[in-house]
Order: structure tokens, then C-alpha cells, then sequence
């Protein structure tokens, strides 16, 4: 038994390419199980513009990456071997376990992984009850204090964050619009995510657009961009407005730090406030975002794509997709044919 | 009589000069004084960066100084004629009446000035009672929420907000550090307003020496600045610390919007919280600010300086002051000899 990875080969400079990673194998270390441990089996593979971060050699609120490591990454896994009753074989959790087929949980003073409840499909445990979307549920609700009658603006917003952050503000009383790239996706936030309006970031003037469509101002902006977008958003932040910064995927494949915002002094004249914020500290929120997004879903009125590629082979492509804004929805990856 | 004023000649290009103001003499209006009005002779006058920024032709939380008009400014201005018996004749009275000799006051529509309680001086009512330390006490106390044992670091520490801002810090239990311009500012910080701390930018790496003196990070970042120092603090910042933008005198004078902070992403792995603020949202804490800031000055725990200069002439090279770094304290001008 062979335990495929794809490992960090170097630190990304600028762009990350396939050659940023290479291909391992290395025997399943079935053998090596201590008591309380179990053997997984990855099953899916979910994809975050966030792991590009983590290949950055800058601490975080998670390690870096190291040189030589199995990427980290979101994953569903079978349990293939068990000394850990909580953990009976066959069973399905959701982890950090990255780009390998095999890896071992439970060690010692290791976090252990959560079991995916029964009836619950890898695909929705590693995307509409994945990460993101909790992380949107939570910067519209509890960050960002959404309002019945709020104008919000989501950039990033036929991702896997936006695409939820836009339809929790909307499901929220907000008068929400999406911002994305091209016309295929802009057409998703209206006639799927229900946005009362689309930016269109490549083939449109963002900060004209956003003047003509909130006249009385920006009262939630929930980013996922940065850069030239946040700036846009500022220069038509309504007074008192509030920011939430979830990401910058504008950045994260920068060679060098980009300019921030010029007009951030706009802040004082508005009196705005920009806060960041991660899902970590709001895991008590989870449960209320799972009902409500189970009961959006069931009665339609929130709507989520997966973007599904196969094969380990095509991890690392994968992931690229992600900044080229190839996927089409919430980007995973299958491993195995169940 | 001759009413002498500094009108607005031309909007400043980049560093504000002398030459984008004028001259002007025009009779006083005395003669068409009506009920209820008010004839105000200027005693003294205060200036703030902030009115390089109504110079702009930008809207804001007020409308631009118009090409013609007097410049708008903080002044304290004596009653000389009244037909408001709630204004006698001789009384103080504060107010923004800028750059002139007179001025009709409390016509009808406009916001009448507010008395100058007996016992305080012009230059106490411009100066420690003024708009400046008010908005520096709001800022640390309401704003920035400090709290006891925060590590808070105050840009422009010198000026007459930022140096509020650090006592009044300081008075609330906290580890406090001030940034300014030249030895000779650093020293008051330390001597004078009694800062664990002083860095001087214009000699000194800011980050690194922000990175030796928070070794765990900035609680609360009280900014008069901006730009490149703004970025220096976020890169210090602590888990769930504090930003509060007051000001940003860097770019003031400006010829093109400057680049904001690079780093801006690092509110997120923080979770760092950035709010601009103006006082007139907190003009109810006035009250308890000035019995605070009596009470500190009068036990000695709370210092100040100002810097007086003479002369109506020298109204705009005074003002000029701000930005070359010259002023030493809050700068005022008496045009009396009162």
C-alpha cells in the first residue's frame, strides 16, 4: 500500500505554479498505529485561496506550511483502520489531512478530526456546511451585524465565501450586490444567488458602478479581495459604514506587498470601521449556521455550486483554478469513486 | 473700522503655501447688525491639520472653505456689539470664525458660538479645553476602549491631540509609546507626558523599534499619521488589537493619493479592528472630559504645551507650522493684546 502526496517542493514566488509542489509516494504507515489512533483514507479534497497563504513562510494563525510537508488542506476521510472506538471503520470525518491518500489521526496531543454526521455527503461537509461558508454566515451575521433594510456589498461574490455571504445578507433583510469576474459568474449572483445587482470587476468600473448603484452609500462591505476592490468600496462606504475583511485573494499571489487603499483616511470622515475576523473565533456560532443553512437549502431560498475535478493527479491544477477563477463554484476534488 | 482677513485664494497643489491665501480688507459689518446678532472681535486663533483638509474641494463632515472666503478656524472672539442679551458686551465667546478681525455672529439659521465659561482663558479654551484634546480623550476612552495593562502606541505624540491621547492613556492604566519627529519632541514624550517610550521617526526604523518595545504586540494604536507609519503599527499589532484613525497629516499635503498600508491583510490573521471617528459623534462626553482633564492638570498628572505666536500677518505662516513639523505644541496666535 502506497500513500500518494503532493508535497510543498519550495515557497512560492509570486504566482504559484504546479512546480511549486512535487509528487511523493511513501509506504501507508498502517503499522506504526498506537492505541487511540486511526487510519484515514482521503475521499475529497476541498480547496481554499487560504492554503496559499499557508505556503508562505509568514506565522499566522496557523504554521506555515513546511518544505517537504503534504500540503494542508480541508479533506473528508474514511476510516480504514481503527484502535479508537470513537472512530469505528468506515466511518467519515472531516479534517486538515491535505494532498495524500493515507494519513494517521488521534496521535497524542493532536486535535482529533470530527466525524461528518450520517447523512451528510463528503461534497456538503466540505462545501455548503464546509469552512466558508460558516465563515461567510458569520462575517454577515456576527462581524458584520447585518441590518433588515442594510444596502451590502460583496466582493469575491461567486466564490465559495461570497457566494453565501450574498445570500446570508439577502436572507437577512439586505439589499445585496456581488461583485465578480465576467459575465458567466455576475449572471449567477442575480438569477441564482438572488443579487439585486452585479459588478462585473474585468469589464466595468467598480468604483463608478458602486456610485451609481448605492447612492446613500455602502453600509456593509464584505471583502474578499483587497486591493484596488476595498478601495472602490471606501470611496463609497456610507457613514458609519462597516467593513469586514475575510480575505485578500487580490494579494495573495503578489511578488511584492500591493499598495493598500489610498483613501483610508476616508475612515475618519465616514466614520467607518474595518475589522478582520476568522471563523476560529466564532466555532460556538456553528451550529446556528448549520440550521439555518439547512433550512434555506431545503426551502430553496439559497442556492450553492460545487466545482467537482477527479484524480490525484490533478490536485495541484486544481488548486490553481482557484486564481485564475477557473471554478465554477466551490472548488473540491474526488480521490476515490464512492 | 476695517474688517483685515486671509481668504482662500486658490485650492493648495500638494504642500500647502503661503501663497494660496490673500489678503483682504473690507469694512466691518457693524451697521448691519439685526436682532438677536451679534458683532465678535477675534482674540486668538487655533489651528489643526484637519483644516488643511477643508481646503480641499472634497465634501466631508464639512463643506469645503469656498476660493474667497475667510479660512475657517477655531477662534475665541469677544462680544463688541450685541443685540443678544444671552451674548453681553465684553463676553468670550468660541467658535469657528477663522482668519478675520470680526465677524457676525448667531444669525438666524446658523449654530450661535458657545460662551467661554469665566476663569478660562483664550488660550486654555483653544488650547487643554479645545476641540483637540477632547477628540484625543474620546479616542482612547470611547473609540479605542483602552484598558488597563494595554500596550498603546500614539503617533503625532507630540501634537496637541496625540499628546493628550498618550497622557490620557497613560492616566488609564496603560503602557504607553509616542512617535514623533526629532529628539527634541522624543524628549517631551518621555519628560513631560510621561511615556515608557518615544521613537523617533524621522531617525529611527519604526517598525523594528515597535517590534523591540511590543514584544506582545499593540493593544490599542491611536494613528494622527498614516501611510507608512499606519503600516509599521498593523505589523505590530496584537491578536484582536485596536486601530483608531483620528487623523493622517502624512498625507495632508499630498499631491496624489499615497498608497495605504500594504498590509491591511493582517487585520484578518489578527482580527484587528480599524474605526475612524470625529468628535461631533461624541459631544456628549464633553463634560466628563473636562472635569478629567481639570482634575489632571490641576494635580499635576496631566501636562501641556502651547505655542502662541503674534500677529495678524502671521496667520498663514503660523499655520504653515503644522506641517513643517516647527510648532512646539498646540499653535495658537493672539491677535490682541489681551
Amino acid at each position: 500500500m502506497i500513500n500518494r502526496q503532493w508535497r510543498l517542493a519550495r515557497r512560492p514566488h509570486g504566482m504559484v505554479t504546479a512546480a511549486d509542489f512535487e509528487r511523493r509516494d511513501e509506504p501507508v504507515p498502517i503499522v506504526d498505529l498506537d492505541a487511540g489512533e486511526i487510519l484515514l483514507r482521503t475521499v475529497m479534497l476541498g480547496f481554499d485561496p487560504a492554503q496559499r497563504g499557508w505556503m508562505d513562510d509568514v506565522p499566522g494563525y496557523m504554521p506555515p506550511i513546511a518544505i517537504g510537508e503534504p500540503v494542508r488542506g480541508s479533506s473528508i476521510n474514511q476510516v480504514v483502520a481503527s484502535r479508537n472506538p470513537a472512530y469505528p471503520e468506515g466511518a467519515l470525518v472531516r479534517g486538515l489531512y491535505g494532498w495524500q491518500d493515507y494519513a494517521v489521526a488521534c496521535r497524542a496531543g493532536e486535535e482529533p478530526p470530527s466525524l461528518v454526521p450520517t447523512g451528510v455527503t463528503p461534497e456538503q461537509a466540505l462545501g455548503l456546511f464546509g469552512g466558508a461558508s460558516f465563515t461567510a454566515y458569520v462575517g454577515i451575521r456576527d462581524v458584520g451585524a447585518v441590518r433588515a433594510g442594510d444596502t451590502v456589498v460583496v466582493s469575491g461574490a461567486a466564490g465559495a465565501v461570497g457566494s453565501v455571504a450574498l445570500q446570508v445578507a439577502r436572507l437577512s433583510g439586505a439589499r445585496v450586490i456581488g461583485i465578480a469576474g465576467g459575465t458567466e459568474k455576475c449572471g449567477w449572483l442575480v438569477d441564482e444567488y438572488g443579487a439585486d445587482a452585479a459588478i462585473d470587476y474585468r469589464a466595468e468600473n467598480v468604483e463608478e458602478r458602486l456610485k451609481a448603484l448605492c447612492p446613500d452609500g455602502i453600509d456593509l462591505f464584505f471583502d474578499n479581495v483587497g486591493g484596488t476592490i476595498l478601495e472602490a468600496a471606501i470611496a463609497n462606504l456610507a457613514w458609519f459604514g462597516r467593513i469586514v475583511l475575510c480575505g485578500g485573494v487580490s494579494g495573495y499571489n503578489a511578488e511584492a506587498p500591493v499598495p493598500g487603499p489610498r483613501n483610508l483616511m476616508e475612515l475618519v470622515t465616514r466614520r467607518g470601521t474595518m475589522r478582520g475576523f476568522i471563523l476560529l473565533d466564532h466555532l460556538d456560532r456553528i451550529a446556528a449556521a448549520s440550521a439555518d443553512l439547512t433550512s434555506w437549502t431545503a426551502s430553496g431560498e439559497l442556492r450553492y455550486r460545487t466545482d467537482i475535478q477527479q484524480g490525484f493527479e490533478n490536485i495541484p491544477d486544481t488548486f490553481l483554478r482557484l486564481f485564475s477563477g477557473a471554478n465554477r463554484g466551490k472548488q473540491l476534488l474526488r480521490l476515490t469513486p464512492d
